[in-house]
């Protein structure tokens, strides 16, 4: 086999599978020619599929399985049950080394408790968790724990800021990202124990890693700093109110500017200028959950993201894969001190 | 004294006090021409403020101090040497009776410490809450606990939730509000203990509570439920977010409406109808964040906020009063059964 990078692909993974994962990789592939793609999936659906994408097609392998995890099933379900679909086969293939990273737009309970189990930690880590970009007035800022572990304890909370931080360096390229840690105020005494040890532990100089402090949930979007780290209960939250406040004020804008004849007038003549910020927003730029911390690169997809979306998610994957962010982590945590090993109290 | 509702007030907090406060007062006083206020503070500054507005200085009383909570100061020390100051005073003028309410926007951390030492909480209830009413595409529902509580347990869950759906019944006037359990996931196995219990606590169908079930962070914002409930990390957090995120949306249109001159064109003409918008989701008409709980009505102003903000804070406080939430709360507690106050894991 080529050293060309590979990513698995769950073809029949979201809500408009496999359509919007062929139409996605061809996306994709135009802006990264040299990547191969595994497909798992229902061979009468995909095979049609890719017939139509005459340019995606050689890059593609396409591998058959009648089987699918459903949008209903329970994860502990899907792992019992779903060890011939298309989900589980695409995650394996990153196991036994065929491909290096895998992107599913399927469930995301299943996605993770299999990739937990296939994949396992890398070494010196504990617990995977979910990251994503999101954009901010500065720029960017990488997120983390958006929901894999509802209660961290502080060494959880160190590991994801070195993650965090990692991604930030090598993927988003910023020389010296900044960490803040998620708390309630900025004062030394606020929030929770976990918060505080993490905070002592990551305010050790000899870690290489640039800490604020503690932030705010308000600092998200100012981007105070690069790399948000919270639990997984508080990212999920946060990440869902940003969603829907975002909703909120985009349904508000929505009802003002049909209201009158004048506002409407008004929408058109601002319209060019308002679809700059709609794309500076736009979920699609920033589609694609990054599961860190396990020995291959998972991303997951929106279940119902479109074609842009899905190739945007399959693009993260590729950079993880070829910043060599997996690599990277494991050179930090060989040479992270024992004392961020350190025994602490169970969530 | 009259039957008269009376407020007490600490004069002296806030950035912009005493001015902001008094020219607040006087906006509250014109909807709540029966209200008499107790003023506490520096005499010779809020002395002449009040004789600026006549038709206020007759339902106001003024006491003295020369003391002040400052903004930097610790909870600790404010309430070790601050017992002289205008904050203390008017939070002791309702443990004494003198005021049903007490109105502030000072130091908020002092306001939290002195408000829980000085008032105590009412009976069955073991945490008070800090709680306000936020737009959503439905309307309104109020959110608890914004920060009162870092970790909480099931029962404290629950009581939030009583508390909520009388606030949501008494002031919002809500004849069956729904109150939902913020969580990360709908499905019953999600999030923590405390989560799992006080879900199953409240789905008991003895309690008066219409609940729904849990909810995520874009619920808030859509409005699924009257009554969203959760700790106060999660609950400062998800406020926070949904402040930031709302600037940034804020700042993104202000960008995209000067970029050109068609863009400020058609700003302009769009403008009736977006000042709509900001009128409905303009911050200071929800300010005004209640501590639930404790034996008298405590309500905290944002620091920074104006006069038509402050008249808010105060308004909620006299609502609260007037629409008598502690009385039914004390009622609603008082017919809870045990169950409700099982021993649960320490937080």
């Amino acid at each position: 086999m080529s050293q060309d990078l590979v990513i698995a692909v769950d073809a029949m993974g979201g809500d408009h599978a496999p359509d919007v994962v062929v139409k996605g990789l061809a996306l994709a592939a135009v802006r990264h020619p040299q990547v191969h793609f595994h497909l798992y999936g229902d061979e009468a659906r995909v095979g049609p599929l890719l017939n139509e994408h005459p340019a995606l097609a050689p890059a593609c392998t396409l591998t058959h399985t009648a089987e699918a995890v459903s949008s209903e099933d329970k994860p502990s379900q899907a792992v019992r049950n779903g060890r011939k679909s298309s989900l589980w086969l695409a995650i394996d293939a990153v196991k036994q080394g065929q491909a290096a990273g895998v992107v599913s737009a399927g469930n995301t309970g299943a996605f993770m408790a299999m990739a937990k189990l296939i994949l396992r930690t890398l070494p010196g880590i504990d617990r995977p968790a979910i990251a994503t970009v999101l954009p901010t007035l500065r720029g960017e800022s990488v997120v983390l724990d958006l929901g894999a572990n509802a209660e961290c304890n502080a060494n959880n909370l160190v590991d994801f800021a070195i993650m965090g931080e990692v991604f930030a360096r090598t993927v988003l390229a910023l020389e010296r990202p900044t960490v803040g840690l998620m708390n309630i105020g900025s004062e030394a005494g606020k929030g929770t124990d976990a918060e505080r040890d993490a905070a002592a532990r990551l305010s050790d100089s000899t870690l290489p890693i640039s800490f604020h402090g503690f932030v705010e949930g308000d600092d998200l979007a100012k981007g105070t700093v690069d790399v948000v780290v919270t639990d997984g209960f508080t990212g999920n939250v946060m990440l869902k109110t940003l969603e829907g406040t975002a909703r909120l004020y985009t349904q508000f804008l929505r009802q003002a500017y049909s209201s009158s004849l004048l506002a409407k007038l008004g929408y058109l003549m601002s319209r060019p200028a308002l679809e700059k910020v709609k794309a500076r927003t736009d979920p699609r730029r920033y589609n694609g959950a990054m599961l860190l911390g396990l020995t291959g690169v998972a991303v997951k997809s929106h279940g119902g993201t479109d074609a842009l979306g899905f190739a945007n998610a399959v693009c993260v994957a590729i950079d993880l894969v070829s910043q060599g962010f997996n690599e990277t982590i494991k050179g930090e945590f060989g040479k992270v001190e024992m004392p961020l090993a350190a025994p602490a109290a169970a969530p």
